[in-house]
């Protein structure tokens, strides 16, 4: 009846656009519109440019690149330049890291990304998640493993997204995400709340972490805690100041001052706080409050990583430093590249190729290892940034790049006089983001499974670490999508078709080996409090797919049925509307057939009930009314 | 229409029976026929007796017990008793354990099974499944091992048939059961082999096993080879008498003595050994072949086994066993109850309680240790024996229980006059049945992905062991089962209504986080290939569930939609036939709408074409000629 273009999901994706083309462009004719600017566009390309385009996706933006896109990603690239400077430097320290570090993930990842990226909003370096993850597994160890760690996250990664198995990244649910980011939030505000205290010490665990603080909260420096609080009011001030930028009241050069005060702040309260520092060392020996540890003052050298580390203490081999870090080039690799599927979903073009993602993250982390960075991703932080600076094209990230490089170079001798709580600061305002407890509310009110996996996921990740939360909760997922496959909906009924009662089986799903039995004991069930009477109709037009296992069962039922009644006679078992391509799979016995139609079936069930002796209609119509249902007779 | 007695899966099995019986017992008022003595039967019964009945099985056939069914009962009982006497026996040896401690397990298992079992004619015992799988646990080990191992796989099976997880099995799809039954058999008779050859080593694994064998070849043992040989020939002899018992032709007395004859085949190959050797050793000091290890006669204590061992060289705290043991302690508990399902699915009744199932065989095993067992399950060639004898309740296993205490008791001293290729023999031709090379080339002709599971599951099976072989394939098949989750058959096809286009969408199953990203691609890829020109129908009938990640991934598709097109308009999605308990997760946008009914979704096409330009129909029936497709046009 219809002209069907069926795309077969099995098929490539090359031959479903295909055929999708055809069928548009007959359409186009029809439509008669601008079809033949679109027709242009869509000129055969040679493969390997079209390959490079797909794989290099600076290829894509680059040839049309103009002025005022320029324009536009300077001033993001400035702002995120900004930015990232005072967050990796925070980043660095939460890791257990020199400020050094941090910065060097926030140049060399930017770059990569500039040509190898696909998301346009995702601005790579050091973010606070993956930095608190890794710290799990570098700390107290030589500086090298952290990064060592990058290094191997990065080769992780690239295995990843060549083996294509970027899917299993569908298998985390947006619960467990929300959850994990949420839990992530508290330990990071956590850890940074000691920073603010001025009260130094490295407990692993939310737990002991709480317990030692709370023991040794008469440590805590008034000057640090000062300090703290006033670069956090200064930070919230500053932010309310975007609200101003998005009135439309205001006027324009009012509404962009804000916009730049705005996403500056974080620059901007290191500045301040570090010109305090600078000239109160001009009067005193000594600062009330704590400085973040020296830098050193020079750009990294490039140096393939040692997969080995020699200390003065001790001397690891490759395959020790695995041991030591355990899960860690598994969980970090996960972790980094969450936050971008995360990101590329909320963009506009809404699809992630997380292949694609794994592969350059996977070079970031690589090349970032190699000027001894730390393992980096993007970060919502720098997405809102450039979000609001209206960032077009990845060119911004050339911009940024420049910026931290330079501040790498010359600015490093005065990161010695940023505050510690000014750091810690900016880093609890800008994971305040993550926090997010209205999604568990309107879980609790709509899906109470899915509650229930966030409160998991939520609270194995604040008590046990990130990493443990973020497996448990998959896990279970998991176990659930098992789940369903071993006990899918079956809709059981006692249905009649033209004065014959039959019991008709609706399987909602494919029926594969785990359900098989639950099937078969549902349909016995029923014909036993039916006294193995009546016809059953096996109706199969939701199956989708049926392993030799099920196929199997289902031949096995119908001996059961065969042998469960009276050895004169046997039930029919029929198997309607089954994909034909899963039939051969069912043994035929002698009271097993197929029908295709209903017509069939009514046939089916006249012989038989010729041959088991008539149900009387009238009879059951009064059953009927007993039980409280209402018959149409047509 | 219909009177639906619709048997929802998530409500308790209680209501299930009582809705079905409701409609039941008033559909007999029309059928009529011995209508009362069923309701008789069906008369009501306290709570608690119902209970009784259900939990300890003996009580549903022991009031009817007759005089025909203990005849029955009593010659299955003998010869199951002749059977397991010597098959116990190698099992133990097998287990490299002396034979007492086969029969120990070999009695107190039946007795239990007696009061508790649920499938009649499952027989518990030793069995050379478990025996091997079990001593890779135990070898090299005191002998304390083996019977805290029978006491922890008691322990563990109690655990989960208490805590209800029986339905895990239903994860252990056929192909796999019978890959791991034939590998089994295998390792089995390629361990056998060795004994046949009169040739004594231990060495884990079959490459190193047959390396050892074929470096050891030239110490074979003539005699034992020959003892050997001539017990396989006899015993495939007396197997083929079954057919002569089989065929109607024949006299009755000459098919029962056959019968007798082929089913306590291996009582008298191990009594005619046994004499040949008790009258050898009358003339000879030595025999040319080695006998079976030395028994101690007598019946043995009942202590409850000790949690931790001491022996002359070390000992071991709870602690250290369990870290000896491995998995062992779930995997021979898995193992066991593996056949004992396997075995219920074959019987009529074709349904196994697997957690009722756990919990006796893990009564079995417990009460086993007490008594130095070793860990039991049900067989499959006593199944076979008891299915020719005509068992007719459990009542044998207690004639088969007393006959093994009397051999225990008595027989022992004799014991160690039976030859060792004797019970290899037994082994090698018991083990046999488990063999199924038809399984696996029927996969290959009609379900490759079952064969490739099968293949799997064998080679690892026999190249790294069955337990690994048995993880292994779980593994694989959960991991496609989820993998069906992330991409469910989706069919997207452009379809026409009253010369409306649309873009139909038809998930075939329930649509869960996984799959969401794949749904949004699949979509968002047509409708870029139709320009964005045309409704979506979503069409939701085959749909059973939905999380909240999918739901918000529908809300999201439905912005994609909006913002892809020109700023004007949007493409309306419609959600057709969502089921209404999934509609309120899916939060509603401007363009999108639920529809219940063809009508309405023909009302949205209408007002969607007046908005964004009417679609030609003489053009678009021309394009479709030039595509090859034909329309009708009612």
């Amino acid at each position: 009846m219809y002209p069907q273009l069926e795309v077969d999901p099995e098929l490539t994706e090359r031959t479903t656009k295909v055929r999708l083309l055809s069928s548009h462009s007959d359409a186009q004719v029809a439509l008669g519109a601008n079809s033949d600017a679109k027709a242009a566009k869509r000129a055969p390309q040679p493969k390997w440019k079209r390959a490079l385009v797909r794989h290099v996706p600076v290829f894509q933006w680059l040839p049309g690149y103009n002025m005022e896109w320029g324009i536009d990603d300077l001033i993001t690239g400035i702002t995120l330049g900004l930015t990232i400077i005072p967050e990796s430097i925070a980043c660095a320290l939460l890791a257990g890291l020199p400020a050094r570090y941090g910065l060097c993930s926030a140049f060399i990842g930017p770059l990569i990304y500039l040509i190898f990226g696909s998301i346009d909003k995702v601005i790579i370096g050091p973010t606070s998640l993956v930095a608190l993850v890794s710290v799990q597994f570098t700390v107290g160890r030589p500086i090298e493993f952290a990064f060592l760690l990058t290094f191997l996250s990065g080769v992780v990664q690239i295995i990843m997204g060549a083996l294509r198995i970027g899917f299993v990244f569908e298998f985390i649910s947006m619960p467990v995400i929300k959850a994990f980011s949420s839990a992530t939030a508290i330990l990071v505000i956590e850890s940074q709340i000691k920073v603010l205290l001025g009260i130094k010490y490295l407990v692993p665990g939310l737990i002991s972490s709480v317990s030692t603080l709370s023991s040794r909260i008469g440590e805590a420096n008034m000057a640090d805690l000062v300090m703290g609080i006033c670069a956090i009011i200064f930070l919230l001030l500053l932010e309310l100041l975007e609200r101003v930028a998005r009135c439309q009241k205001r006027s324009k050069a009012l509404r962009i001052c804000c916009r730049y005060l705005s996403t500056s702040r974080n620059t901007l309260i290191v500045f301040i706080a570090g010109i305090v520092s600078y000239i109160w060392l001009g009067y005193r020996e000594q600062l009330p409050y704590s400085l973040s540890p020296s830098a050193i003052s020079s750009l990294p050298n490039f140096t393939v990583p040692s997969l080995t580390i020699v200390t003065p203490e001790r001397s690891y081999s490759f395959w020790q430093i695995l041991q030591e870090l355990k899960v860690g080039i598994i969980v970090i690799p996960i972790v980094g590249i969450l936050t971008n599927i995360s990101i590329g979903k909320l963009t506009p073009k809404g699809l992630v190729d997380t292949n694609h993602e794994l592969l350059t993250v996977g070079l970031c982390n690589m090349f970032g290892s190699c000027v001894q960075a730390m393992p980096s991703s993007g970060a919502f932080t720098r997405y809102a940034i450039s979000t609001a600076c209206g960032l077009k094209t990845p060119m911004a990230n050339l911009y940024l790049g420049i910026i931290v490089l330079l501040a790498l170079s010359f600015l490093s001798p005065y990161f010695n006089y940023i505050p510690e709580a000014t750091l810690a600061a900016i880093l609890i305002c800008s994971i305040f983001t993550l926090l997010d407890f209205k999604l568990p509310l309107r879980l609790w009110r709509e899906s109470k499974r899915d509650f229930g996996i966030w409160l998991l996921c939520f609270c194995v990740c604040v008590l046990f670490g990130v990493e443990v939360g973020l497996f448990v909760s998959i896990i279970v997922t998991a176990l659930h999508l098992l789940f369903l496959w071993a006990r899918p909906e079956i809709l059981v009924r006692i249905q009649e078709m033209e004065d014959m009662q039959y019991i008709s089986v609706l399987p909602g799903n494919g029926i594969y080996f785990p359900a098989i039995n639950h099937l078969r004991s549902l349909v016995l069930k029923a014909c036993t409090q039916a006294d193995f009477k009546i016809t059953v109709v096996i109706d199969g037009h939701k199956i989708t797919g049926l392993d030799y296992t099920a196929a199997q069962g289902i031949s096995k039922l119908s001996s059961d049925l065969c042998r469960q009644s009276d050895a004169s006679s046997s039930i029919l078992l029929i198997l309607y509307r089954f994909p034909e391509h899963l039939q051969h799979l069912i043994d035929v016995t002698d009271n097993l057939v197929f029908c295709e139609s209903e017509a069939k079936v009514k046939e089916f069930l006249t012989q038989e009930s010729l041959r088991n002796g008539h149900i009387n209609l009238t009879a059951h119509i009064r059953a009927s009314i007993d039980l409280g249902y209402k018959i149409d007779i047509e």
